[in-house]
């Protein structure tokens, strides 16, 4: 958990001059700043008003905004969601930091609404192979000691894809936020494990009253009964007022809206547990649940316009089930060679980590993508590598996609053209269905 | 930058039964939930609305704001902002773990009204004695290699306060974001700097154009030029665009809507520069301009109450401007007897740190109140150290308080009546200026 030195000493130590930016030095009178694009808002103007003052607002001119799923059809305007899922992507080509605005942190719904729970009146339940069933309230939760966590979520259903036009398209089923809550192993140990006891069942409040298995032994880890994230209560759209946080495990383990846990002698097959024909990967993944190491470049990603040549910085976002990120590397070929980014904010465990790479870009064509170690040693793979593994055609591994193969963390490059557009560096291979499960 | 073990151990190691809780063991049936408050939001209610969607809500039961500054007494409803400065506290009586909301984070205006800035006109000068004067753009300078810290912002006027009602009354003027920009050294070495260069002057694009003076040294140390915080740009009343942070320094030297830095051979006494009778104390905190190390217990405190007799968890923050939170002692009787509290979150340099310790409350008054040791060694003083140490009664310390007295960081206790009701426990001592500086 520490945090590297600031990046702009192997910036300077690379010898990229900022001359290369298009800021140019400028001889200015001392005394005369530049006109400012700024007018001063009125006291009863939006920004000053007690509404605003209450509870802040965003500048009017920033207007990013999550992407919508299930839409009809990706390039129609304006989008419309499902209204029986809606659910949408964090915006990731305009990310910064680590941490991901809650208004904008991806939302993956399974049933028909959000629940639209009191918090004063709602229950979470202990019970099943236990030797004293309990109750609690979301009060009597607040009462026990609590931890804060910076973990990133991630839907299963994130992964490269040659159709993805955007990073939101192919990785924005994933954020990182604060969580905080009392740790499961603590009402575990209150309730009171009885012989035989292996897994949990956790409930949430959902119209289809989504359930998911989860290991004892996992759960007597790291696993939180969430009601905070960002230092608020959790929103509605992320299980208002109570969250199963599993770090590092795939979204859907992360039972919103929780109302139950029971704890039982095998695993359910519920409705939406997944029948995976593909097993994990055991070299870059050993553990079957947790999501092995990945990264993704945001910026410069699809659709981004590099606008005139000159010096850039390469950022993007590492992440791993299996623990802290150890090292993130940056290639600009295509893979060919890598050199080694500066991870420029806090390097915490199970959670987003930021790194950049200046580049200086002269016009020239360029494939730009990241490969992420994690403490376990783990490498992000290829995506040849990946399907080598599995022994499928390139063309078998997209197939599999589409029948739910899990934990997809090959690499992602993006194009650059001669122009500066950025697009997609995958090969197209026609329609892959953009799927999600959890 | 470590992180402490879930604090459960700890919690459990002293063995206090969660039987204390009115939690009660039952004994359901194991097909049964608990009937939950909860309707199901249809698809076109709020919840599920396509602006919901795009830029998630907070659940229509979580209606924590933001205490509005100015206004003409505490306790008119509903409250009017001071037109010409609308300021506002952070909630910390509702806070959880150490990232504050943005939407809830105090700010503290020096001008009439928000600049409402359009970012693609905002220009940022840095000249005086420089080789090289530069402009940049907001784009430029996202094209330089940011760095993301986890920071706490403090006003000066942040201080115990027998006339607090509540924490936010006292220690409301703080909160703790990732920021993220481009280390201001890096653009100084960029603009080379001549010599008897020795100071910094920071120029806001406000009504007044708020300025101040940084030295070199603290400019070249971990200084940033701020385009991001939690995630997403800087809100307006946060500085939109661009905010200096200087990290652990009061808070009116992290100057908003920021649009020139001018290297200089000595300090401006400038408008907003504070004329202190007192200089800092030496022994508590030996650097002029950093906080000194800080806590306070944020639950329960001031109009708390406590509903039933059992076991809570105290907790609250404890940050200070000379680097990470070493320990955090909390007392539950006056101060005469202390236990170490088990640092919860995130341990992070010059960053809000949550501590949480169990306590089991029969029904006695009790007098709650924290202690911070910094990893200087620096330790938090009670009032009457302070006091004693400037050689000050304590009418003179309150006296000097409304003189503008900085950096006030001594222990604030909260009284628990017998009937569980949270006040302010430090005498009354008539009417004390709730005057607030930056």
């Amino acid at each position: 958990m520490k945090s590297k030195p600031p990046s702009r000493r192997r910036f300077l130590k690379k010898g990229i001059a900022l001359a290369g930016l298009a800021a140019a030095p400028a001889g200015l009178a001392l005394t005369a700043p530049p006109a400012n694009g700024q007018t001063v808002a009125s006291g009863t103007a939006d920004l000053n008003s007690i509404d605003a003052v209450l509870y802040g607002h965003r500048s009017r001119f920033v207007t990013t905004v999550r992407a919508i799923e299930g839409m009809s059809h990706p390039d129609k305007m304006p989008p419309r969601p499902n209204p029986y899922r809606p659910s949408a992507r964090t915006p990731l080509g305009e990310s910064i930091g680590i941490i991901t605005p809650t208004s904008l942190h991806f939302t993956t719904q399974h049933f028909y609404g959000l629940p639209d729970i009191n918090p004063t009146e709602h229950k979470l339940m202990l019970h099943g192979l236990v030797e004293r069933p309990l109750v609690f309230t979301v009060d009597e939760l607040k009462r026990l000691p609590p931890v804060s966590r910076i973990h990133f979520l991630e839907c299963v259903g994130n992964r490269p894809s040659p159709n993805g036009k955007t990073v939101a398209d192919t990785h924005g089923r994933t954020g990182c936020s604060e969580w905080t809550g009392v740790p499961l192993s603590l009402l575990l140990k209150e309730v009171g494990l009885k012989d035989g006891a292996k897994w949990i069942i956790a409930e949430g409040s959902d119209g289809g009253k989504h359930e998911k298995s989860i290991p004892l032994s996992k759960a007597l880890d790291d696993v939180l009964v969430a009601y905070g994230q960002n230092g608020e209560p959790v929103r509605p759209d992320h299980g208002f007022p109570l969250r199963l946080i599993v770090p590092g495990f795939e979204g859907i383990y992360n039972v919103k809206w929780l109302r139950r846990l029971k704890v039982v002698d095998q695993p359910y097959l519920t409705f939406q547990e997944h029948s995976r024909f593909l097993g994990s990967n055991p070299k870059t993944q050993p553990d079957t649940y947790d999501f092995g190491p990945t990264s993704v470049i945001t910026y410069p990603s699809g659709t981004h316009r590099l606008p005139v040549h000159g010096v850039y910085v390469i950022s993007g976002l590492a992440w791993s089930g299996g623990g802290a990120v150890r090292r993130v590397e940056v290639s600009t070929d295509g893979g060919k060679t890598y050199k080694e980014a500066d991870l420029s904010g806090p390097v915490l465990p199970k959670a987003h980590t930021r790194f950049v790479l200046p580049w200086k870009w002269e016009g020239e064509e360029a494939v730009l993508q990241s490969r992420c170690t994690d403490v376990k040693g783990q490498v992000q793979p290829t995506e040849a590598e990946f399907a080598k593994y599995w022994g499928l055609t390139r063309p078998q591994l997209y197939a599999a996609i589409q029948s739910q193969l899990g934990h997809c963390n090959w690499i992602q490059p993006w194009r650059v053209n001669r122009d500066g557009q950025v697009s997609n560096g995958l090969p197209p291979i026609g329609f892959v269905a953009d799927m999600h499960a959890g």
